[in-house]
């Protein structure tokens, strides 16, 4: 830790906000990995939080400044909401996160228009607002731990204002190299990366995106910032716990009777085109079309749940992941089998229910900034299960020594690598399990929000 | 030049053969850059040229070997024909050509399932019947020049029987560096890199390419091969010959007639996913849009023929062309004016009858080996013309100094682009069409053969 004051900005916060019957204002503790990672550590500590005002109650606390919550000091940014809409939309969401992880279809997509250039505006407004924010309610001294790619631009900004703090700036995406940012306007890659460099340094999960930073800002700016590696961790601890909660305890019973003794293969994903969801279940298909010996004794679980249904693509997206598992099961299912089980009812219990009892968990991405549900899976897996990821995940760089590779756009060889992790001997799987809860023991969230100090100093 | 005997190989050749009413095989001669670029080169040399068999006739002048056709010495290759269309279609059209040009919709394409796998041992039977053929034809100590992502594998099979022979390989496509080739299965790019490596050298137009290969084989094979860079050129004289042809001529003045004093922008291109063709369109509406002086008094010519309509996209994209010119003319055409030209209709006097008439050369690929267009444009314009170039076509790393700068995907940038070519002072175009023509005037064909026969040394 540190001496220092520490605010934390990221876009979306530790609590949200709510009117009561009596028209008071009522705090509600959120959810997501930053939150349940960082709170722990921070909270009792001289830590304030900022977030973007999601909703008119947040709006009303924003004006209040800098409140206590739910045993957070937290302030909410209010933002004007169109210019935060096409901020998040159309350029964090549609452009950035796109860029991150490669997956334009490039003849058709992105089209940078007049429009387009309206929200790049927006988007510079936003930044720009939050820095006025943490300039007004930073304490003196303070380290500023910024989160994100919605977040990029608010280091130059904080420090025209506010030379006396120190603003590390930190990445949960991938980040691409010169091949792949150049797809922004060379305008754009510009400001964006002057944006990140002008924070006192630049982290990122693992050292290949770290990499693709440095190259592309020495094609785009002709210098290096300062840039560090720290992959973010679960909290062994919390995971634990959620997994021993009674809503788990239930949820894996289900699961124990609905398997009985067959073989279970499990994916825990957010409905995201990068997630890979769909050539997951092309596998599954092929393993059983090719491996035969499977049928009637494995089970696909695909703990799923919608994200970003405001973009089209991610709609038509679930949409194509509902098909996809309806056809498998159209095709095999028998009176006493359903081959895929298709969960999107975003049960975080259920899901960890999942990870306690997976044989084989598939993480197969075309591109993850880390993946966190490969690590959540080592920690609380108790059969030993093999670990089936990608080298495009962040995590790799962790845990690719102890899973069984995917490559992601491989199909086939995803179902013999399926095949394969299903047959592996239990001295084999023992073996991996222990080295992938080793590996993930040996680090927490306190370990990455160190380093995040550390690169301040 | 040198003193040992050539053998060019390709998938497409110099000669193509019919039967007449007699029955009797009749040769005729092909189109196409590497045809006429090379053609005045080799005849009457010690040359061989061998490509594939593609009709019934074609097979036929294969049973009877190396014959004598339009001045030149050929060997048709007969290929099976599923394997072929397989290797043609799946393999290099499909997969190589997605690949080299960053092309893929990656949370959908590609997917390398059991039937790509076919298709991936039908591209390697196909190479080996090219180099069991070329075993067959080539004269002792010859040095094979294998052109393109059709043949990436002769070299090592020849290698096996003829020794004696040197093969250098050609790519006229981009290349890929390691993280747009790992969409490729880990032993497909490891089995296409030593296909390549296994010739005496690989060629490729830029240096950017050739950088992008020698980090893949580092990436994938731990070492590098012998790589060269030679830029393709086109031959001015027989440029000029077709500019001073009665045909196009004629074309000339329809246009000049067609235009009266009115500025025109013109692209000629195979309607072709990576042309960036639609983003053209979006951007002259643009500027008609956002720079109103010019409604009225600028035509926009799209000379823009078909190709490979078997592959869906390509139909499609040629729908939605249509559709984009379509839409530009029904908003903006009046009496006296028609704002866009679409000639489908492949007449290449006409072609170059617009690259000597135009006032700005739209070039705007989102990725390109290396663009012809730019450079024959650069030797028969006579209006001193402004180059519009996006830096990713190879030929931007030749005539780059020489153009204006478009990024593929701004399209609002671009219509400023073009905005500003359009009112360039004639000073400053007269500049940049004196040093083009000086580049481009200064390379030949006869070079760029030159140049692979010293890389076999």
């Amino acid at each position: 830790m540190t001496e220092r004051p520490i605010v934390i900005v990221s876009n979306r916060g530790p609590v949200s906000f709510r009117w009561d019957d009596q028209g008071e204002l009522v705090a509600r503790r959120g959810a997501g990995g930053l939150v349940s990672g960082l709170g722990p550590l921070v909270i009792g500590t001289d830590t304030t939080w900022l977030a973007a005002a999601m909703s008119e109650a947040d709006r009303e606390a924003a004006s209040a400044g800098v409140i206590e919550a739910e045993g957070f000091r937290v302030q909410a940014v209010s933002v004007p909401a169109e210019p935060y809409r096409m901020a998040y939309d159309v350029i964090a969401n549609s452009t950035l996160w796109f860029t991150y992880h490669g997956m334009f279809d490039r003849p058709l997509r992105p089209r940078f228009d007049r429009r387009w250039r309206e929200a790049w505006q927006a988007y510079r407004d936003v930044n720009q607002d939050f820095a006025d924010a943490v300039a007004d309610a930073a304490p003196a001294d303070a380290v500023v731990l910024v989160q994100d790619l919605h977040l990029a631009l608010v280091g130059p900004a904080l420090e025209r204002r506010r030379p006396d703090v120190t603003a590390v700036h930190f990445s949960h995406t991938p980040f691409p190299g010169p091949d792949d940012l150049s797809v922004l306007p060379d305008d754009v890659a510009e400001e964006l990366l002057l944006g990140m460099t002008g924070h006192h340094a630049c982290g990122f999960h693992t050292a290949r995106w770290q990499a693709a930073f440095d190259a592309s800002c020495e094609a785009v700016l002709g210098r290096r910032g300062r840039s560090f590696v720290s992959a973010l961790s679960s909290d062994p601890d919390d995971i634990e716990a959620v997994a021993a909660s009674p809503a788990a305890q239930a949820a894996r019973a289900d699961l124990d009777e609905l398997l009985g003794d067959r073989a279970f293969i499990a994916r825990v994903d957010r409905i995201e085109l990068s997630k890979n969801l769909l050539r997951g279940f092309e596998a599954f298909a092929d393993l059983l079309d090719h491996h035969p010996r499977w049928r009637g004794n494995v089970v696909f679980g695909a703990f799923v749940y919608p994200s970003r249904e405001g973009l089209p693509e991610y709609l038509a997206y679930r949409q194509q992941v509902e098909t996809a598992a309806e056809e498998i099961n159209r095709r095999w299912a028998t009176a006493e089998w359903t081959p895929v089980l298709l969960d999107t009812s975003d049960d975080f219990p259920r899901s960890v229910a999942a990870l306690t009892r997976y044989d084989v968990l598939l993480v197969n991405p075309i591109r993850d900034g880390l993946n966190l549900v490969a690590k959540e899976g080592a920690l609380v897996n108790d059969r030993d299960g093999v670990l089936c990821l990608s080298p495009e995940a962040g995590a790799w760089a962790e845990l690719g020594e102890a899973s069984v590779r995917v490559h992601p756009y491989d199909v086939a060889g995803t179902a013999d690598a399926l095949d394969g992790a299903l047959t592996m001997s239990s001295d084999d799987r023992r073996a991996q399990a222990e080295a992938r809860r080793a590996i993930v023991s040996a680090r927490s969230p306190a370990d990455w929000l160190d380093e995040q100090l550390a690169a301040a100093r």
